[in-house]
């Protein structure tokens, strides 16, 4: 760092992004990405977009926003677009923690938490998950901190009811639980339901994965008006047109074209089944995700040289350093014919063992 | 706000973006924006890259951070690209001020600047512009404390020379200096080839205006290494993925149609010159601008009747309440058409007076 950096940062750690090597033709199945082109009615909208931009984006996102309210079965006063689910969570953070409202999530989760506490000078707790990896809702019952849980889990995959979240909710009635919804399109149970029942509850979800828009950056919020409102202030002392024109354009597509994104749903679902099953038959333990990826560790081999052993391979998966979760790897669902790659690749592994 | 908004924020004011109407269609001049399309270039690039959105951004955003790099005169790790120049220089607040390093920067500015401040706890002093807004260079000479200037100013539109910021700079040594030059291509001299020479000299950019990409959200930061390195760490703890791909391919795009721009800028200030010429023989004082919008005001009738009247005609400028500014409008130079008619309203309005 340089003599002019703030010291209060001298403990940041900043997040590292999935590899996006530029070298090889990898099947990339290490970043959650949907292997599905966006909709097409997406594409067409944002590239007519494109050709306005030297207008500035609406700052309040009226359309797309009323879209997805409407979609959620909620008022326009109770969503926030965000440049990425990754902005809304930050906002959270920043809304609504700070030395008296701790952050508390599960030690293993979405690696971006910690930052983002970090960055803000939030002090956190990280609660373990228990020995199978399952969140203890009710280590969370009564906790009065501001509580972040991704629902379902990453990289775990696994999910929590919405009535176990609800729990959460109800017993801690002075503290905001953000529930970040990233892979829930994949199996799991939205609590968006719940906004109306409590004004604690925020719920986050993204356009990255099931709707195939990972490189436009697209995600929100979605809660009670106060709890929305507070976010827009911080929103509009960071960046006001924080949505650019073509992404808004291409998130309206998308949302057009619903079923578009429920059969692509369906695959990755199916392929996920197919790839644990797989898995499974070669010794393999995996978790039960409901998600777009597959967490998995080998009874024998070492989750680190299953890693290596598959880039070196052609095919790129993402493995964690962190102890508890270091024997696994985290595989993306992709297309069938991806996935029987991988697994090809996973069957020369064991036979060279 | 709600009660779980963090304290911290009880004194926060947003900023207030210009006004975007959508009932009636106005000559648009009240947020500096580019009368021209974007370059086709850049319509055609965002659209190609529209059609791979499943995948992430690179978030080192390689290619077009080189490609910045080589028109500045600079190495690859002397810049970063972020969404907008809002999101730099809220970074440059949040990496360079603290208590120990407070803000300063001219009473009359860019209205985001005590934003940022207020956001992130940092105390700030505002230097009062002398009598004719001109920014005097030796009150901020060995000021010791984080500077940012915004050069060309706004909205004043007034500029100081290299020379001069080269003297604050100098003086500083131990103080980050902020020169934000969003304007600078319209007659603005640029101080990027100082970077060179100082380590503690930060210069922030932007798409929105020159180059017609208001609606894409780019500007960029050029520094030290060092400076561009502590920014890196708190985009990587923020949003890794700041720029959209379509952003990032139209901004290529625009890079490689130098001469469109030059143009574009050329006619501007064309533009500039006649629109001022023409207030001036109407009884109007203007400042000496080297921007996109001249800021003006007349000696009888006041600045809020005059943005009253033009928005009631169908013309939109910007006014501002603040006492030292609120008899001047700031009016965006269109296209000759679109000066033609703001003058034509203007001399309506005199006729009724």
């Amino acid at each position: 760092m340089s003599r002019f950096f703030s010291s209060k940062y001298n403990s940041l750690e900043p997040y590292t992004p999935g590899e996006q090597p530029k070298d090889v033709q990898y099947v990339k199945l290490n970043t959650n990405e949907s292997p599905f082109a966006p909709s097409p009615r997406a594409v067409e909208y944002a590239a007519k977009a494109a050709q306005s931009l030297q207008l500035y984006p609406d700052p309040e996102c009226r359309e797309l926003t009323q879209r997805i309210a409407d979609y959620l079965g909620l008022d326009f006063d109770q969503v926030l677009v965000t440049n990425g689910s990754d902005e809304i969570l930050n906002f959270a953070f920043m809304a609504f923690c700070d030395e008296d409202h701790p952050a508390v999530f599960p030690d293993i989760s979405y690696g971006f938490y910690p930052v983002f506490a970090q960055l803000n000078g939030i002090p956190y707790t990280e609660l373990p998950l228990r020995d199978d990896f399952t969140i203890d809702a009710d280590e969370y019952c009564g906790i009065g901190k501001t509580i972040i849980i991704a629902n379902p889990n990453a990289p775990t995959g696994i999910a929590l009811s919405t009535d176990e979240i609800e729990k959460i909710v109800k017993s801690n009635p002075d503290s905001v639980v953000v529930v970040d919804e990233a892979y829930v399109d994949f199996g799991g149970e939205s609590c968006i339901k719940l906004i109306n029942k409590y004004d604690n509850l925020l719920v986050t979800q993204t356009f990255s994965k099931s709707r195939s828009m990972a490189g436009a950056r697209l995600g929100f919020g979605a809660g009670s008006k106060e709890l929305i409102r507070d976010l827009n202030t911080i929103k509009y002392s960071t960046n006001p047109y924080n949505i650019n024109k073509m992404t808004m354009a291409a998130g309206l597509g998308v949302m057009e074209d619903e079923e578009y994104t429920q059969k692509n749903c369906r695959t990755i679902i199916e392929n996920r089944e197919w790839t644990e099953e797989q898995l499974r038959s070669l010794g393999f333990e995996t978790t039960v995700s409901k998600t777009n990826f597959v967490f998995a560790k080998h009874s024998e081999i070492s989750g680190e040289k299953i890693y290596t052993y598959l880039k070196e391979n052609g095919v790129l998966v993402r493995h964690f350093s962190k102890e508890r979760i270091c024997e696994y790897n985290r595989i993306t669902v992709g297309t069938r014919e991806q996935m029987e790659i991988f697994i090809d690749k996973i069957k020369l592994l064991l036979e060279e063992n």
